[in-house]
């Protein structure tokens, strides 16, 4: 099989380590707009081959994966779109998926059938395909989003290609997708990136990150996230994620008045409803 | 040297269990209102005795630490006062400073210039003494914030058993601590335990949970912390921290008016002043 990776980081490189470690692919040529991502998959042993373009990397592929940020994926399904082989499958990793699945249903025409929409819930702390590994995906959910219309052979080779990547595949609607990852990934990160800034420009600034603890180290793991990425992830989920803001807000409305009226109790049935839920998240405690 | 450890914990059954090993304390007793925290700090053997009240453990002890929840310590010290010897230390660990101080000063009558207000910037993600560990200290920060009053050389005398322990003492203000304490470790607990409680309570809360990120997992790593702890944090440090709320919750008014008019300039423009502060706090970029 020869696979297509356009947008060439962390994500797509290591889906292609793995179907090339599986056997499942023997070819990968590769598209980026940074020319130094195809020369680090070149070097990361990922990439067959480069392109010159987005159509000439789909043009002949069994099997196009867009990897771009969110925001880029309108263009490139439909500069794709007329290269396209009439048997080929394209696919992405994008972490919206409503928004995905608007744009190759306005661009991809005949294609669009054989469009499956994937998210993969994972990730690493360094970007870029340098810091590419085929097993990131072992044991990691993959969430598909069909709609009516997608092809349900193409769907089912989609999906065994995940599982090949060690992934556990699950289905649901794009816009359950999107409600839940606004929740548990969209709106934490903006929370950090929000409050890293605001501690970044306060007066104490040198002080706060040189004494930075703990949490505040968690917070800005998140925040080492991808900029871009993150800017393209929140205007594609806008809706969803502006309604998960606006509930937070309401509970740190709620919270600051506890906190002003020395309020213990309301402050410590929150933090106890968290730390129950905590325990779900992760029984083993660590 | 005789050490009563008041509040037997991580953080206190470190610090005993690091001058132990240093040959610094030869007996440690302990009290504790919980009675299975003393039985394990017997079992972990960095309790040579145990009391049946605070006021019995600091009764003949060189040093006192105090290491209950800061809710707690007003009553600790009012009852430890009258026990202890004419030149017996006291000190604490305590993540406020300035509540700290007061209860202190209103409390300790005449031992009060032999207390020294200290701060480990160390924890660990599970508590209890069973997880008790002398190296927790080592290379991290411990911040003594002093009053005029205090005696040097008792000031002295506990900051080198700190550097004993490994950790790098630093001095400053109580107020100057508290602020800088509220941005970057008490806020984000409190906004860590948000989320979470408000996805717990969300009619996803199932799917959220179940597929939870990366993002989210931070969050949920810091809302494991002691509910109790935390909400005596949260009213000791209420004004330092109300004002830091306060602050926040204005940054989140602007993302949500960026995120609500599509306004993907000024949302790159925060998360990428985040990322590049986030470099600073960590550059390798772990």
């Amino acid at each position: 099989m020869k696979l297509a990776l356009i947008g060439v980081g962390l994500i797509g490189g290591s889906l292609a380590a793995a179907l090339r470690a599986a056997g499942a692919a023997d070819a990968v040529v590769g598209f980026d707009s940074d020319a130094s991502a195809l020369q680090a998959g070149r070097q990361a042993g990922i990439l067959t081959d480069t392109a010159n373009s987005a159509a000439d990397a789909a043009r002949g592929a069994d099997l196009v994966v867009i990897a771009t940020p969110v925001g880029a994926m309108r263009a490139t399904f439909a500069e794709i779109a007329p290269a396209l082989a009439r048997d080929a499958i394209v696919t992405d990793v994008g972490s919206t998926k409503a928004s995905v699945l608007a744009d190759a249903r306005a661009t991809l025409g005949r294609s669009f059938t054989r469009f499956v929409p994937a998210h993969p819930i994972a990730g690493g702390e360094r970007p870029g395909v340098q810091h590419a590994d085929g097993a990131l995906f072992r044991d990691r959910h993959l969430i598909t989003t069909p709609v009516a219309d997608t092809d349900a052979v193409v769907l089912a080779r989609v999906e065994a290609l995940w599982r090949v990547a060690g992934a556990h595949v699950q289905r649901m609607s794009a816009d359950e997708h999107d409600r839940v990852f606004a929740a548990v990934s969209h709106l934490p990160h903006v929370l950090a990136f929000a409050l890293v800034d605001m501690i970044a420009r306060s007066p104490r600034a040198d002080a706060c990150l040189a004494l930075a603890g703990a949490g505040f180290r968690d917070f800005t793991r998140i925040a080492a996230s991808s900029p871009r990425m993150w800017r393209d992830i929140c205007i594609a989920n806008r809706v969803a994620l502006s309604a998960e803001l606006h509930g937070y807000r309401a509970q740190l409305e709620q919270l600051q008045k506890a906190i002003d009226a020395g309020d213990g109790d309301a402050l410590q049935a929150c933090f106890e409803a968290a730390a129950a839920a905590r325990r779900t998240v992760d029984p083993t405690g660590k």
